[in-house]
């Protein structure tokens, strides 16, 4: 198991610090701090070349000289003197190591060097590390902070992985105004050795840990990625943002930790099949990260809202309407229950809104409590709870009215004991996100932080968050993941490649690859390749008019654009003269390949791409005149289990055609899931595939039939 | 002109309150101390039956006792004791009033006669009035704060809006902490006499005010919104969240300001027909509504990104990429003035990474002032700018460290001049937006904030900032607004109405709405209506074949779901056929319409909607099979200027499909648009028209041609 290493490594009884310094400005000295000031429990071993004392702990002029092998070794030092002292570490027995120091794959030629004797040195005395270009790892179970900035208080229970170790280090005081706790962070920076995918497997089985954030710039094991995150995601979320796409994105990313960027839209495929919940900011990245570890799994998406005043009332309504939440209107008995707490025009028909109302008792404990026991809703979102923040808002000239009361006897005097309102959730077990304008300055919100209930800055956050708990309960829905059942070679398709290679073809012909996917049961119209205009006659007489005429030959790649193509013929006269015409196009000879002219107006596209990074994927979208215009595509890595492809169907923006639709059937889904399944698995049964585009898939009735298709060979 | 009183309004001399006592914790009392203590000028007048003095100022039993009639009256009184005092105010000559109070048109039946006899009184005594059930107006150029939450300190150029009195009261503290200034801020409540529009045309013309922010629930009078809009947004822009467009959302808002809300579909079209920029959280309305309030117009959309971390700096350039703006890579030149200022490999291609720096002179003055003289670019995100603020964060054990040094010491003495920092982007006239983690605990946030410059708590917020710049000057390069050329009534449409209007039809049959159409010149197929197989017959012959016959009848709106229509005919025979099966399936004579068929791949759909709130818009999108599926459709408020058809052509997702796309030629755009136009002026001309459905309009070639149309008449 990879978690035990791991395991290992994240809970150190001793750890040799180089780089520390009594210097508190030096990056090395800052890192020994937060292990020595933040609760870690454990030995502590400075390791300097001339300082007697560091930090007030002896120092140690060299590994070697260490009282015993340390746990773990953290290296803070000038990446021209770092593999010594590596070295020294491995011969002395230590087995685990960070590696700060930057100036690695992520600076050139030289940098990638040096990581490559790093990852030598590693394997020669058996050493794990994190990094090279990391800023360490946080382990608030053991008090252990390796980071530059302190962290202390209370542990949280999100996990966060970040391959920016900004997100572990500038971001400290942001996530504490924030009332934002983690369990364990990793800043896995160059991942030469450790990777964010052996964090995520020992996150997943981590009991402190109920919700992990991933920051991501890079996967280079996406196979291993996918297995690992979803066996995680059915019981824990996962959240990711991911970034790198753009041009200028990568280009960033290269020189940051030395990993290519991937495709947008791979990550998009990659993120939905694993069942991750994407967002796209670091602030949704902690913010929804921090609902998911702290509000009990969602039940449903029906949504109450309760609010003090109307606009955010609203925007909430609006924000979760749109991310696919419902907002039932209360039944009467509940109404008739809520109507004598609140002034008398208020409305209680949920949204219940207080309006200015100043008894926060009834609108943090009592309304919620009764609406969480009604039945009637699966989570709730609450604006206005506020106290002590509100009153130093609005009286900062009290004791110029109040002679004798200062503010902070008001506000002090406004303490209120609020138990009762943040147990709610929890001992409703039903999930509740909250929206305050003021911070923790004020006393609801700290106290709802505190107790692990997030508060958001603005409404459409909290919405947003509640949201995507809701969101998280499709992804727990989905039927349990069964590995893709196993298709069997033919003979058909081996002996139709091993012609084309033989040919020294780069593509198969379209008659052939027809074949070759209908050897495996995919549909295909009715067809037959003719030579010469007699053939064309017998062939339209067997197959049945109106056909299809098309010059068929592996060179030819586009036929559309260039009269190749000669549809919907209806009788043998027609057929012979476009043969004819289709040999004159052409210039020479070439076959023609007559096939039943398939009538349907729903058109998709399917097809199998292949990614450096992500092997082979398949595309899934609308197809035919609109395949550009619209760009509705959907991408999965293959192979795919049944329910994998059917789910991706339902992933284009355009989902509404497979349905019954403008006096055309439903679509016969399983059939057209079928497809995708079967080439999603082509490339592993066939290594000479390297890509294939299917377009259209035209839907005649409710049946997918592939009308034209391309494969091309490695 | 509405501006200037308004003004008056705005600008009072003196002020009278009812309603404030020497309670603090009334509602009247809090906005009382606002215009007290916030630095306002002019004279106050409390009106208190009981109390001598409020607020250490002489108290008159009731306004008829005022030494003066004052310019403003406040009045923050229970609803049923309003009229009479809101009289005596009309009584002794006071022209403008603020009436906070709630109960009214919000509150049901009784509400609405109260808000109704408030109006009359007004009219009575030519009182202009906000509210009722709002929080009051705010004017920083003369200090006066009349809501309920204390605003000091240096103004800001930022003018709110707000249908919302949360939105100018309970976010006070919050605008505070994230440095954002408003230059006036007005609470519309019901509107019941002045109304958003009105607030929205003063500041259009108030030189303290940059950009306009606006919170939306409800716009009563459409037209004269986007009137008085269309005027400001060329040289001011203005931001706009709307809320209520879900039915939950729309319920909240009914029972917030007693307004209807309306389609979301129609206000995005509006907004975009504004040159509005839409947003839809209302932190985007205070953090966008800023950057444009403080930052230099942008000229172009080439961005730089100076950061000193590889994670941030990515995220701006992939939420940049996402959002319409370009990172071009940095010329040779420009990288060899950057390059000795950093560190040896850290890039500086664009992303400039300084990576961990710590001299921010170098980031936050020479490096963005290189950049923005060398011509390259037109705007610039930077993340990093830190110091005393991370130090408070990094450094909480500094004084054990290093005997007597505090913190607060450390601080102090790395605070700096930051004037060259802050002046940057107005020296050289170019935008910059800051994106930090450090909120005003750091230096550089708070100067930075109080100097004009946006910071935003995350790398993507602060990138969406300036890609909100580079989207307003699309508004602003678009052609400068012409009202629509008028179109002359004709005969034959005047004829085809009359007619229809005396046989008592709901709609015109399909012959009859293509003349009407075709009588504007908007192009259809050549057809003809034929009563009997032998006029099908000459009617094919001289159309020529293929054609269409289709059921014609006033009473058939849906026609493709029954087989009424027949398409692609060859010959005289089978349109014969077409017609009999027609007559057999209607079970009773009709007429049958002989037109040619049109044949083309790209179908669209225009048409004319009616709105209660919005009267009639103009609908244009995908047609065909994809309607449904798709939802691609634009709409716009009828009449259309030509641009604006236009422009509502770009506006639909798949819009690729107007140009060369596929083989096809790219859509004659004039022709097309003109149909918008031309459709966009009919219920106008014809009153009796109420709306009009064109689905198909498909393109041959390059022209569109409408193959179907429906009118519906009122």
């Amino acid at each position: 198991m990879t978690e035990s290493f791991f395991h290992s490594l994240m809970n150190p009884k001793s750890i040799a610090i180089v780089g520390a310094s009594n210097n508190p400005m030096k990056m090395g000295t800052m890192h020994a701090l937060s292990i020595l000031k933040d609760g870690y429990k454990g030995k502590f071993y400075p390791v300097h070349p001339i300082e007697k004392t560091v930090l007030g702990h002896p120092a140690f002029k060299s590994p070697l000289d260490l009282p015993e092998a340390p746990d773990l070794a953290m290296l803070v030092i000038p990446s021209q003197h770092l593999l010594p002292v590596f070295e020294a570490f491995g011969k002395i027995g230590t087995k685990y190591a960070i590696v700060i120091t930057a100036g690695f794959n992520e600076a050139g030629a030289k940098g990638a060097i040096l990581e490559e004797q790093l990852k030598a040195l590693a394997k020669k005395y058996g050493i794990r590390f994190v990094g090279p270009n990391c800023m360490g790892i946080v382990n608030r179970a053991i008090s252990l902070n390796t980071s530059v900035s302190p962290i202390v208080g209370k542990p949280g229970k999100l996990g966060l992985i970040s391959q920016s170790g900004t997100y572990v280090a500038q971001t400290v005081d942001y996530l504490k105004k924030r009332g934002i706790r983690l369990s364990k962070a990793v800043s896995v920076g160059n991942e030469a050795d450790i990777n964010i995918i052996d964090v995520l497997a020992y996150f997943g089985e981590d009991n402190q840990t109920s919700a992990i954030s991933m920051y991501i710039e890079s996967i280079r094991d996406v196979k291993r990625f996918l297995d690992v995150a979803r066996k995680i995601t059915p019981h824990k979320p996962i959240i990711a943002q991911y970034i790198g796409g753009s041009d200028a994105g990568g280009r960033a990313g290269l020189s940051h930790t030395g990993a290519m960027a991937g495709k947008d839209y791979l990550y998009d495929g990659l993120f939905k099949q694993a069942g991750i919940i994407r967002v796209y900011s670091v602030e949704d990245l902690y913010g929804i990260g921090w609902a998911f570890a702290t509000q009990p799994k969602i039940k449903g998406n029906r949504i109450a809202i309760i609010t003090n005043s109307g606009g955010p009332g609203s925007a909430i309504a609006d924000t979760c309407d749109a991310n696919g939440c419902e907002m039932p209107p209360f039944s009467e008995e509940l109404q008739k229950t809520i109507k004598p707490l609140i002034p008398s025009h208020a409305p209680c028909g949920n949204p219940v809104d207080l309006t200015f109302a100043l008894d926060m008792k009834v609108m943090t404990h009592t309304i919620p409590d009764l609406v969480m026991k009604s039945g009637e809703v699966d989570g709730i979102v609450l604006h206005g709870a506020m106290s002590t923040g509100f009153l130093a808002a609005v009286f900062p000239h009290l004791s110029e009215l109040m002679p004798g009361v200062t503010l902070e006897d008001m506000i002090k005097g406004s303490t209120k004991d609020l138990t009762d309102s943040v147990q709610v959730p929890f001992k409703n077990n039903i999930p509740m996100t909250v929206s305050s304008f003021f911070d923790r300055a004020d006393q609801y919100t700290q106290e709802y932080e505190d107790n692990d209930i997030p508060v958001f800055d603005s409404p459409e956050k909290a919405a947003h968050a509640i949201s995507a708990l809701v969101k998280y309960k499709t992804i727990c829905d989905r039927k349990s993941y069964q590995p893709p059942l196993e298709l069997k070679t033919n003979d058909t398709a081996m002996q139709i490649l091993k012609q084309a290679i033989e040919n020294n073809q780069s593509a198969l012909d379209e008659y052939s690859a027809k074949q070759l996917l209908a050897s495996y049961g995919i549909p295909i119209p009715n067809e037959i390749l003719c030579h010469n205009a007699d053939e064309t006659i017998a062939a339209g007489k067997k197959i049945g008019f109106p056909v299809v005429a098309k010059a068929c030959d592996p060179s030819i790649m586009h036929k559309t654009d260039s009269g190749l193509v000669h549809l919907n013929i209806s009788d043998s006269k027609s057929l012979v003269n476009a043969y004819h015409a289709i040999q004159k196009s052409t210039g020479r000879p070439v076959p023609v390949l007559v096939g039943k002219m398939i009538k349907g107006q729903r058109e998709f596209l399917a097809g199998i791409t292949f990614d450096e990074q992500f092997g082979h994927c398949v595309a899934f979208g609308v197809g035919g005149i609109f395949t550009e215009a619209l760009n509705d595509v959907s991408y999965r890595v293959a192979p795919l289990s049944d329910s994998e492809s059917e789910e991706m169907l339902n992933d284009i923006r355009s989902s509404k055609l497979l349905f019954a639709y403008r006096g055309m059937l439903a679509v016969n889904v399983k059939s057209l899931a079928g497809v995708l399944s079967i080439l999603s698995k082509l490339p592993l049964l066939h290594d000479q595939i390297k890509e294939i585009d299917i377009n259209p898939i035209i839907i005649s009735d409710a049946e997918p039939v592939v009308v034209d298709a391309l494969i091309v060979l490695k």
